[in-house]
């Protein structure tokens, strides 16, 4: 028997992702790629991961390498725990779960509380990553309408008059693919109906601490935390992800899931079953960086600065090299912005004509639910030096003129 | 709601991992454990680990931090492939995956193969972390009976002529948790009835490096590869899962995957969506020591040494400090052996005592399908110092001639 034909069913939701094969081809150092989602190497602070191993591997070297708890190092999660505490609200590391980055918390909490066929109510477009880890549960994914300032609350709240939902998934600050941040005012909103409606929202925060404004605005865990008065996450209905992948370094696999004890709890079996735990020397590593504190604070900083720049550099290379009919986000944070075409256009032909011109980016179709966003692309900033965001901005704006021209 | 109402069915078939429960009433120092599977750390070879993390986070820094393939290190996986290699049997590194721990093998291969209520043929008693990855398919676990030379070839084949199944999952090599291998003879006997009744083996081989006899014994996949005359594992019903915890350090996560190129190909987009890749750090790590092989071969003799020396002092003390009622297994390599009690005894009962004393081991009873194997359990020898087993041996044995005596 062919091995294709002993597959169970569920592989045939399966497929290799669009982001990670489009990677494999700007790999060449000659091709500009703002394809990627990958924070820029040339700021990670290799010297002081360096001493941190050495000193870890030097100090408590045996405990390093040896397997460790499931749930995670617990100076680490005491860490996390902490920086999500405030005032009243206190985070227990009890409600905190280590995992191999936070990609795996969408495959755990997949694993946990999805049934096939539940409902799970998305943005649109919404985050690849996201739709690999939950499809083949073969969900109906349901698209909310979202604007400049993210999920427009009357959608959300028709929606949920309409129709039952498992759970809410979102990126609410620097959304990957639009680049988009849900409003203040909008969270609040948000917090109340998921209150209203008694609905689990999975808040997907991997760019929060990548701000580029004067201050971080409060997560919707926060906000339902305020509306509630809660003092613990065990009374919210907020299941929140972060990683270290985007303000340290992502090849350590470093992120974590705080959620409700009971959702942690089934979560730490699913860890035991998926891969016994967390690679303890990255977690020492990580969590040695993280107790220098000046450092750390300095550290992401300097992140949000550079990202910044780049940000306003692409922007302004794009006003000044796109055709007019191009339009894009402007991002408040993070690493991406989404590019949109004129209807008739199609990214994927883009790209075929750009990968000729040595730059690439990820054509938007794949982000959307239902046959959409044909006529629009992720571009990533935080991955490229300023000389070739200028270049390769240059570069796509030749190839859409020449196909407007053709067009 | 609660959330244990929202959770999905599939999570009643999970459950907390017994051994690793144990593994934490049994973290302070005073206790002797032989309950969970760690490797001795003492002979960790840190200092070697220190040096290749300075070594390739000085030269490679970069992308020893990044992102990285799903699939692994292209220079690990070109290593893991050549040590396969035999005559004209060659291993492409396309035919190898690079995991988070050969753990995540059992979970990729349960969500690739394992469609719900199929059946799969186990050892019994057999790996309970393949049991943990596995039970939420609501599978059918088909025990064939073993003897102290394995699985019994003409009980499997009768099976095989009653019974349907997907998959055969085995430890052929120093069984976990019986300790026993599968013989030589054997080994040809399965492979030649894999190849009759076309039936994929997942092989599960962590144990394999650390025998205590001459010479190793062939693989069922070097057996298969024999009885066909294949030159590739494309034409293998063998799907090979290793791992370089026990050989090198647990704590880092390197596992991985061997299989026809259909299997790996689908496993690779499970990784996508499940941690997107394993640690860049951990691969780096692995591949600066192992490609050291004057100095990686010493280390792995040197294990192999001062664990068959643990294994004969835990052998001899048992003979000296057991009743004469209980047996047990001699294992000719990795790190278990397991003790029968008389019929009417339950080793979770023992257990309880031991603990008292300040001893520990794991009850069999989670490793068995149905209800049997009250009467026995596993000890670990490969983590506990000589002067530590002696001691650990005579309080089990106390606690064993007390309870007989009570009876």
């Amino acid at each position: 028997m062919r091995w294709d034909d002993r597959f169970a069913s569920r592989t045939s939701f399966m497929s290799r992702s669009t982001v990670r094969e489009i990677l494999k081809l700007t790999a060449k150092p000659e091709v500009i790629s703002f394809a990627g989602g990958l924070p820029a190497p040339e700021l990670f602070p290799v010297e002081r991961i360096r001493e941190a191993a050495d000193t870890v591997l030097q100090e408590r070297g045996r405990e390093v390498l040896q397997y460790s708890t499931s749930e995670g190092m617990p100076e680490l999660r005491s860490w996390i725990a902490q920086s999500l505490s405030h005032g009243s609200f206190q985070m227990s590391p009890d409600n905190i779960l280590i995992l191999s980055g936070s990609q795996q918390a969408l495959d755990f909490v997949g694993r946990v509380l999805l049934n096939e066929r539940d409902t799970v109510i998305v943005e649109n477009p919404t985050y690849v990553g996201m739709l690999s880890a939950w499809k083949p549960y073969d969900l109906h994914f349901s698209p909310v309408a979202t604007d400049a300032d993210g999920i427009i609350m009357d959608e959300l709240g028709a929606l949920l008059q309409r129709e039952s939902a498992k759970l809410l998934y979102a990126i609410p600050s620097f959304q990957n693919p639009q680049g988009t941040t849900l409003s203040r005012e909008r969270r609040v909103q948000l917090a109340d109906l998921l209150i209203e409606h008694d609905l689990p929202m999975y808040e997907d925060d991997p760019y929060g601490e990548l701000y580029f404004t004067e201050e971080k605005l409060p997560s919707v865990l926060e906000m339902e935390v305020a509306r509630r008065g809660a003092t613990s996450i065990d009374e919210c209905n907020v299941i929140y992800a972060g990683t270290f992948s985007k303000v340290l370094i992502p090849g350590l696999r470093v992120g974590w899931v705080a959620a409700a004890f009971p959702v942690i709890d089934k979560m730490v079996q699913v860890k035991q079953a998926a891969d016994l735990h967390t690679s303890t020397l990255s977690q020492f590593i990580t969590y040695e960086v993280l107790r220098d504190s000046e450092f750390f604070t300095q550290h992401v900083m300097n992140l949000r600065k550079v990202y910044r720049q780049r940000r306003d550099l692409m922007l302004s290379s794009m006003a000044q090299y796109f055709p007019e009919e191009v339009t894009w986000t402007t991002p408040a944070g993070g690493l991406f912005t989404m590019v949109t075409l004129p209807d008739h256009m199609n990214a994927a032909h883009v790209l075929q004509e750009a990968i000729k011109h040595n730059v690439a980016f990820v054509p938007g179709a794949d982000f959307f639910i239902g046959n959409t966003g044909k006529n629009t692309f992720r571009l990533n900033y935080s991955n490229s030096r300023e000389e070739r965001i200028v270049e390769g901005i240059q570069r796509i704006g030749a190839v859409l003129k020449a196909m407007m021209v053709r067009g």
